[in-house]
């Protein structure tokens, strides 16, 4: 087992990343005290891993929660249902809520633990690879709105992230796919070596190699775990980490959230990013190609049909990373170097989009 | 105009209170720098003052949402309809929510403010007593469920309070009465001296006295604003604002949040605080009879009729004040001097609810 921490004084907590996880008992009641807990998963991973975890968390008193799968369930409604039933089973305030599953069932669960009594203990337990890289760590949790994506939630730390390999192996050939495309934006954002190493290890880690894929785990939560420690509530440079999710978020929103898992939108909104910094003189012909590339390779989409430019535009608008009307954007400077602009060309933005899209 | 602080390091927010400052443009624009607002307000106090702080924030852009008056709306599902609106006007993370009203208003319009986005900036101004005393300091922000009182929210501060002591001019004598209890309850909390000053000085506060008001509104804010900056999430000491609130909740709860208003059933909560704290022999009869008879002079309930002894005491156990299955009651060693307890005789309790309900 591996361990990291996210450093954030009194909210600080660790990341534990290994094979079987789910099944220690004492690991689990170490960092996890409460004597009544909320398991929170969904109908696809309940089938899977509950049983196990469920064991593990004996003699404690786990009650569960199965939501339906998919990006498309991720509202207030379903983060109500939550709290109907933690009032229902009337935990307290020294309750925990357990996430069970992908980032959906994170963002929800650690919503819905974030307002029940004004914030009660979490969990992490992520399923697939996005979670385990990205969605579990850093304290973001919430819901989308018909309006846009995660327009509702709050901050709220987990006491602890435990990211059990093992449960990759079951993971579907298009959700590890789309887990690569966050992978895939570590190395954009600061680490050209790291996406140089993709490059070369793009195959084991398609094929599940389970070595590949824990140095990935790793090296992609340091990574997070940095920038989060150096900024929570993103009032600067955790705003990197939103690469390609602007372009992302608005492709989800415009496909009602059912068409594309999340992973597979950021995978186009990489591409759409270095396109544009591309046609902000920004990046070399060479350097577009190679991003376009290792997502293509990936099995993530450099184009997405059926969305309409100036659709994405308006759902831009929208996004979270709006500042006085202007969207901002996450621009690549070179392969490993991000940086946040409001100071663009808005034609070669459309021009961009454009190209992508529709 | 006096000024307090609550000082919560970065989070740290002046109190303002006077005559009149609803109408003043350059205070509001130095506490309240945002150019896009939300003003969430409801049907009772739109008529009164909507239209002087519409005036007020010109000429930055305010939507104004109007809810429905009234606890039994302070739900989850009026807080989806303030986020609808701030997503309908697509309101960036530079936007502003601004409550103008009493404590209902405040603790939705602050939990939508937690909400979107993460969290966006968040104005008070309170125009009741009891919200300008009480609800609108601190952060606590939230709504109930029907299984129990403001079950669900958030901490969120607001960046400024703004205590208008004319608006209390137009408040309705039973509003007044409520804003009371939570006066009486921070002289019975800590300062015997107020609590004299408020048994001397009863009868020009009901009549509306603006500098008797003025004096009350202080005090209390001051008592209020340095027990949240020691502790702002409750982990200790600031459980003592508590006090008749475990009660009084379940009173709340158990009439529906119809018949009683917030500060009503505080006040028969105080009353059976310092009747239990009696009944442990914490209290003298002579202090008992002073609460009992301050509660009552204010025109504030000492008996709850319609209110089942099992059903609040059924009640009392999902109240947010319940850790490891025991109901932690906050009681008087005397008056200006109350503490947190979980030690104490349960048929003392079930007496004392039979003794002042049903």
């Amino acid at each position: 087992m591996e361990t990291l921490r996210v450093e954030l004084g009194d909210r600080s907590y660790p990341i534990l990343i290994g094979q079987g996880l789910l099944g220690e008992r004492a690991l689990l009641e170490q960092h996890l005290r409460a004597r009544d807990l909320l398991v929170v998963t969904n109908t696809v991973v309940a089938p899977l891993y509950l049983h196990t975890l469920e064991a593990t968390l004996q003699p404690r008193r786990a009650i569960v929660t199965v939501l339906p799968d998919g990006e498309s369930h991720k509202t207030l409604d379903s983060v109500a249902r939550i709290l109907d039933v933690l009032v229902a089973n009337r935990f307290g305030r020294d309750c925990a809520v357990v996430a069970l599953g992908g980032g959906v069932v994170g963002d929800m669960a650690g919503f819905a633990a974030a307002s029940y009594q004004r914030g009660v203990a979490f969990a992490q337990i992520p399923t697939t690879l996005l979670a385990q890289v990205d969605s579990s760590v850093g304290g973001k949790t919430g819901v989308n709105h018909p309006g846009g994506k995660n327009l509702i939630g709050a901050f709220h730390q987990p006491l602890v992230v435990v990211a059990d390999t093992r449960t990759l192996a079951t993971l579907p050939p298009r959700q590890l796919q789309a887990g690569l495309a966050e992978v895939i934006k570590y190395g954009l954002i600061c680490d050209a070596g790291f996406f140089a190493w993709l490059e070369a290890n793009l195959e084991p880690l398609l094929a599940g190699d389970a070595t590949a894929l824990a140095y990935v785990i790793r090296r992609s939560c340091e990574i997070k775990a940095e920038i989060v420690g150096r900024d929570e509530r993103e009032r600067g440079e955790r705003a990197l980490l939103n690469l390609g999710h602007t372009f992302g978020h608005a492709v989800e929103s415009a496909t009602g959230y059912t068409e594309w898992l999340h992973g597979e939108a950021i995978g186009a909104g990489l591409v759409m990013a270095a396109s544009m910094s591309r046609a902000c003189g920004l990046l070399t012909a060479e350097e577009l190609e190679r991003v376009t590339c290792l997502v293509a390779r990936a099995g993530l989409p450099t184009h997405v049909p059926n969305v309409k430019p100036d659709v994405a535009l308006e759902l831009m608008r929208i996004d979270k990373k709006v500042q006085s009307g202007k969207i901002r954007l996450v621009l690549l400077r070179g392969i490993g170097s991000a940086f946040v602009t409001s100071d663009y060309d808005e034609p070669a933005l459309r021009r961009t989009l454009a190209m992508h899209l529709g």
